[in-house]
């Protein structure tokens, strides 16, 4: 363990305050409207039900303003870059924007499209409140490694919150720090482990102003759920059932006993 | 247990004569082509393969309507409302009435989205020969909140049978009526359950005329099988999982033991 | 046990350098992009990782080309037949062709739909590494009953690899061919269970020049992993989580002992 950080007091209050938001995530049941992969739909829907929150995933050009109107936070996946996907993205930040609801920006694989990384850096400059991703696509969207202090450099910048999930997690606002060294080996294993991971900033940004702390709680919690599977798990078809089985079991005294948080 | 229902003798009579329907998909192996959201795709296509039917799945133009002519039932779910799917949509319900395919339609999500609820309302039209919803879209389809009364009266008018999901199931078809009282709140936890239902009412539509004993036998079958799911499971994930192991094993004796259906 | 097949040496030396083909996918984790029908798509990309190799997934036109560039295999299934999927496929055809790599045709239930086996015909012009198909889809695409006569025909007339899949497989490249008799019958009853074979030999062929050597890999180290998978399934829902882990977990000495290749 490392020492607590004195800008957020002990790694225990941290943890408490993650689960202070899981909880209102079960008490309020936030609609999530994703504009996710086809890839993701289903795993991404199941995480959001296990954790209590409600999906919804239309990408209709129609009807995505009336789903987003009606919904507490937004998911902007671009694991799929469609035209059609392009234009409910459009229409759906449009509302957000308007109905000052929360969303959370994944740059999927932007590393290996160039036009996409071009359409993610835009979008940044619409105002996410959280943008989550890994290494590879840090480094294409802010054109450095992630390191503390590009991570914080590029928060302070888009004026956003940036999750680094990777072996250790890192979330920043540019003031604040924390580093989460939660997870398994086996969510690498199973696809759209970080499709969920943002689906679920997007869950506890519905409940929690604060994004740097709703980001923190949603990548511990699957952390902390994650470990939880693998020791049921017997490989990556068993772990991702038994993820689902752990969010949804996941209570208090769990996640704040083996939270690796600071 | 409540008491039998006159109309339709005894519970027991009606659970086997749901047991028989179910037995004849198994034996018939009828092809169900489903139009659905991405999101339930996969999961539908297993509970059909689970329950012994076979699943095609294609929303291509240019093929749908080949597929529906081949096939023994047809699902219309409007879970993502865009254009590829209303145009396959209007070719599959044209082809399903010149053949006389039976056809059913999910109006997902309808009391969220206007004009989904709109061209619900169209499609209700063309004759389906049953409705699967909950109570909030058959709020939305119909004005009223479902009731016995409200529920018998859209189904004369509407010449077809409305199967309506939630903690009781009710089935019917203006004359008749059905409630199963079978299921269990983790069927709320994972997505697409609703998807599914109305997939394995297609199923038995597809093998029974009798459209108000195809709907209870279906919703029967995946209540009975969610119940046994659940003694297994520890979570939405295994539930998942366990729902379809229980619908391949499922046997005529179990529902029938299993069943509370009026 | 059937005879060794004196053209390969004994059955040992096949399934020994089966096992070889697939610890180099692991060793390499080869990337493999995948145009796939949304049904598959999740499945799919998790036999991917399964196996070791990392899989993509985007359809668009403006990126195929650029994610099939920096991949080591690309697989081409027609399971959903939409102008999209046919404009992403024949950009990344023509990508593959040019950076000479590998890619498989998967052309899913040709038989039910005429213009989707003419255009599978025209796409084995093109020059695919590997068609793997069942036997309703090989009658439709060669114009003949699957027999060891007009398999090795189809392939010499193709330059290809037929992979047939169903109670036995069959590979062939014309000269060579390779009977696997494992297998379960549980694999029917998932949905894709065929569109994740063909995702494997691609990632097979990835790292083996030889295509039928890769295709026999490919089918023989799931039909064993299936067998696995039977031993701790009590039906098709958890069959399919547990073939994932038996993939993950299939080493050199189970490949050997239990394959049954000649």
């Amino acid at each position: 363990m490392r020492e607590p950080d004195s800008l957020h007091g002990s790694t225990v209050d941290l943890a408490a305050a993650c689960a202070d938001v899981l909880e209102r995530v079960r008490a309020h049941a936030p609609r999530v409207h994703c504009i996710t992969n086809a890839v993701a739909q289903s795993f991404t829907a199941n995480v959001l039900l296990a954790a209590g929150a409600r999906p919804s995933m239309t990408i209709s050009p129609e009807e995505v303003g009336a789903f987003t109107a009606s919904a507490d936070a937004l998911l902007v996946n671009l694991g799929t870059f469609d035209a059609d996907r392009r234009e409910a993205t459009d229409t759906a930040i449009e509302v957000a924007t308007e109905e000052d609801l929360p969303w959370v920006l994944d740059p999927v694989l932007i590393d290996r499209s160039p036009p996409r990384a071009t359409y993610a850096s835009a979008l940044v400059k619409r105002g996410p409140r959280a943008v989550r991703l890994n290494h590879a696509e840090f480094a294409a969207l802010a054109g450095a490694e992630p390191q503390a202090e590009t991570l914080r450099r590029y928060a302070l910048d888009a004026l956003t919150v940036i999750g680094l999930t990777g072996e250790t997690d890192v979330v920043t606002d540019g003031a604040r720090l924390a580093t989460i060294r939660n997870g398994h080996a086996l969510m690498a294993r199973v696809t759209a482990m970080g499709c969920v991971a943002s689906a679920l900033v997007a869950a506890c940004l519905a409940v929690e102003r604060d994004g740097w702390l709703a980001t923190t709680a949603a990548l511990l919690a699957l952390g902390v759920a994650g470990e939880g599977a693998a020791a049921h798990a017997r490989g990556p078809g068993s772990f991702a059932a038994e993820i689902l089985d752990a969010l949804y079991r996941l209570d208090r005294d769990t996640l704040v006993a083996r939270a690796k948080v600071q």
